[in-house]
């Protein structure tokens, strides 16, 4: 395969290290040919030091510069092969389709970003003009803009190894803010992660990016050393809440605190309701459980809990969702961590005395069984942990509401969630026109006679929301508002023009929207 | 004076507590009429709980009833009287006409947001319409607005009593969001507060906004438990570095963590080039030195370090400076832990062997006498904490570097500030082209030619900076970007029009400006 294992640092390869680790193949749990050498704590120095050098150079290169080196990325993980293809199924069981798919994504969402770098919006320009005449005191030139925070940390996501790895979301929204990056490699998808970074790195030096623009270390202790580096500036992370939070809780006990911006566990209730039910009960059914089941279930939307009210039609519902659950084929898993964890979160449910089984083989082997369970809406109510966090896999919980109230106060108990869905006719809109307002308060994305897996990368996505959903509500990872994450505004008081940056000069160079005296306008100024 | 002392608890007045506060004259010392009293856990628990009330209803009134409210609150200000302001005066020591002048900004930052309200860009709309026919994959309605995050704990700075403090700037921009406020008021200007807190509850009244929108407690004890309470989604405060790392720690370490928007400590270097020197060193000695000492070095911008390079002009500037310094008067600070903090942070600089006194009457007694010091260079690039953390109050450091590639280093090794200020002519800018992109990673706003002290409210400006001048360099405490501190995004995905909120529905009723499918576009929708 070609692998060298080494690290990558400042535009080279680097293996000082003598841990070695091995990726597998997802399936039969084989080791692939080939190690990754662990970094030292020496080598995620260098890789940050490198990306600090780099800093200074790349946020004041123009965005169409960037914009360039993201098409170029774009274009290396398009021409990445079918060997690629083959590779990433391999480390983590996904199918071919699924990785083809991905890969476009991933491109997509580079080229994305380069667009918004053309379009110019994320400098979120705005001009003051000078007052000289206002009394009591006159008013100097005031000109904003928003510039890169600094070296950022990324932490890829197992469950997709391009689409949230290495070239991934947060790797695009950092580079296109012009913040140089340190990717921590995921243990899930090693390999992967270095034809991926290959593949950066080529887009780099083809477009003449500094070298330290992008860094790629591999090992399983060397995340916190990363964190702490004082030259991070803000961490990326997609993954457990557990991780996520140990993360956080880092990054805020450091000297300088940092921002982590870490998407983390969210169990997306569904909530079907009557008129829903009345209408289209079977296909609901059929739906909801291919979409449980979807992937293995290894998604961050994978909807885990199913909310209704009880009733007759609800009942043969749950009978319909169940025959479907039960139906469903195993599923080979990302990696044996992901299995193993899959079956501790269904041993916490079978063990509890608030929930029963409805179906599903009972969990053994290398796959993944489909379960599905019923809890009892006191969990909900009270806050009992084993219904807060989700269980990452082809698994989800029925839970009923005596009534219209019980469902509301089911509802405003849930913690921060990434999405939640309605499947409702217009008369529930009307009858139920309490919800929305109140899951608009704990969820990133709501949606009305969908599926909440399936997360569009497009401007007005929101793939985010309230605690433990993120740790931060204010950001979203998926989608073009992500840029914001890594931008930080700066004031210019009374510079000449020619010592501004081009978003801020009177002639408007760019040609971009800006907020000058209160009003947008793309017009040149005196 | 007809002050009750009570917490302003959902629209009432509370006093369910035992200790008593009394509030002082800065001048004198002389403990004022009347008692505050301090709130106790119950009343915390009773505020927050009015803000969680009031908001739901609060964040879904349009924004123009939004901007009524804000509006009604800067007449409430400004109707304040004469006997208002002298009781200001009187608790901090700070003359009528600057305390007029503050009152006047307040008022004018609430209107300010009141306009943004109007504008409706902080609602961020976007709007990717669907595309059925799209392959492989259709892409489904997303439209994206921004809400407001929870109820906010604000505190307030004892140097500005009413622009920083309880109808301040991060109360305006917390209620301007949607956020509704509890505010622990500053024990610095206690009567103030409730004179303020009163007009905030008379505008909540006149325009039927819910109870619990606005609420106050006192007491010392009291804000950790504020910051500590589940209901509370985010967190302004203006203060010192220690004061505000303490909340950042407890914010970051609550089950849920949340964000604090922490203004903490700033020197805000000022570089005084070599032309600038050539052509106006008496100008620049005499206007620098009264910024040091204007309004008694009490600014969060005070310029606490000049920054040049040894020369014999920048010798005799130094002289003209010192012969400056020497003539100013002694002035009354804000309150007696403020003056022996500034006695501290003297005795700090008198007792270090790299630093020299060049004038300055010897600080006893109850006024502040202005100082000015010279630190060797090496404090600078060794990183010395005594020149990083700010001496609040009349005095400045002068650190001269021996060339030109000194000074660079030096400015390297800054932290993070709220400003930095150039005094420089066309040709120290040509000569001296690293500088502007150095300083501005460093800090919020650059300014040329002018003292940092004076913050306009406005669009463009940015009272923010890295660590330690605020906890987030990606926030601003003053002008109209600081409401984005307290919104989040929330995408809704196929949810029909009429169910949509006005920001986003086809018709655009708002009339605001929207990116709709990656343009700028205020029409409506089909």
């Amino acid at each position: 395969m070609n692998l060298s294992g080494f690290n990558f640092i400042d535009g080279q390869r680097s293996a000082e290290g003598d841990t070695r680790l091995h990726s597998v193949d997802a399936t039969t749990g084989e080791q692939l040919p080939g190690a990754f050498f662990q970094a030292t704590l020496g080598e995620v120095d260098l890789a940050v030091e490198a990306a600090e050098r780099a800093f200074p150079i790349y946020r004041n290169l123009p965005a169409a510069r960037r914009a360039e080196f993201l098409d170029a990325i774009a274009d290396e993980l398009d021409a990445l092969g079918d060997d690629f293809v083959a590779l990433t199924c391999r480390e983590t069981a996904l199918p071919t389709a699924r990785i083809q798919g991905e890969r476009g994504r991933t491109s997509g969402q580079m080229r994305l970003f380069a667009q918004v770098l053309r379009r110019g919006d994320f400098y979120g320009a705005r001009i003051d003009q000078a007052l000289p005449e206002r009394k009591p005191l006159p008013r100097p030139d005031l000109r904003q803009y928003r510039t890169a925070v600094g070296p950022v940390a990324v932490f890829g996501a197992s469950n997709f190894p391009l689409a949230f790895s290495t070239a991934g979301g947060d790797t695009a929204s950092a580079l296109a803010a012009g913040c140089p990056v340190v990717f921590k490699a995921h243990s899930g998808h090693m390999a992967t992660a270095e034809r991926v970074a290959e593949a950066l790195v080529r887009a780099a030096e083809k477009t003449g990016m500094p070298t330290g623009v992008f860094n790629m270390i591999f090992g399983g202790g060397v995340g916190a050393a990363l964190v702490k580096h004082p030259g991070i500036q803000a961490v990326g992370f997609t993954g457990s809440l557990k991780g996520g939070r140990a993360l956080c809780d880092m990054a805020a006990a450091r000297p300088q605190p940092i921002p982590v911006f870490a998407e983390m566990s969210s169990i997306n209730p569904v909530l079907v309701l009557p008129q829903a039910l009345q209408a289209r009960s079977a296909a609901i059914a059929k739906d909801l459980s291919a979409s449980v089941v979807q992937g293995c279930g290894q998604f961050c939307t994978n909807p885990g809990l199913i909310l209704g009210i009880a009733s007759p039609q609800m009942s043969a519902f749950v009978e319909q969702l169940r025959a479907h659950m039960a139906e469903q084929a195993p599923q080979t898993m990302l990696n044996a961590g992901t299995l193993a964890s899959y079956g501790k979160g269904l041993a916490a449910l079978h063990s509890h005395p608030g929930v029963s089984h409805l179906s599903g083989q009972p969990q053994s082997g290398n796959q993944a069984q489909p379960q599905l369970f019923q809890a009892d809406i006191s969990l909900l109510l009270e806050h009992d942990e084993l219904l807060q966090e989700e269980v990452f896999g082809p698994c989800t919980v029925v839970v009923l509401a005596a009534d219209r109230k019980e469902l509301l106060r089911a509802v405003r108990a849930l913690q921060g969630q990434l999405t939640a869905t309605l499947l409702a006719e217009d008369a529930d809109l009307v009858e139920f026109a309490e919800l929305l307002p109140i899951l608009e308060q704990r969820v990133g994305r709501v949606l009305l006679n969908g599926y909440p897996t399936g997360v569009e990368v497009s401007d007005a996505m929101v793939h985010g929301g309230p605690y433990p959903a993120t740790s931060d509500a204010r950001g979203t990872s998926v989608g073009t508002l992500s840029i914001d994450r890594f931008l930080r505004p700066v004031c210019f008081q009374n510079i000449p023009d020619a010592h501004l940056p081009d978003a801020l000069k009177n002639a408007n160079p760019l040609g971009i929207a800006r907020l000058v005296d209160g009003q947008s306008s793309t017009r040149a100024l005196g």
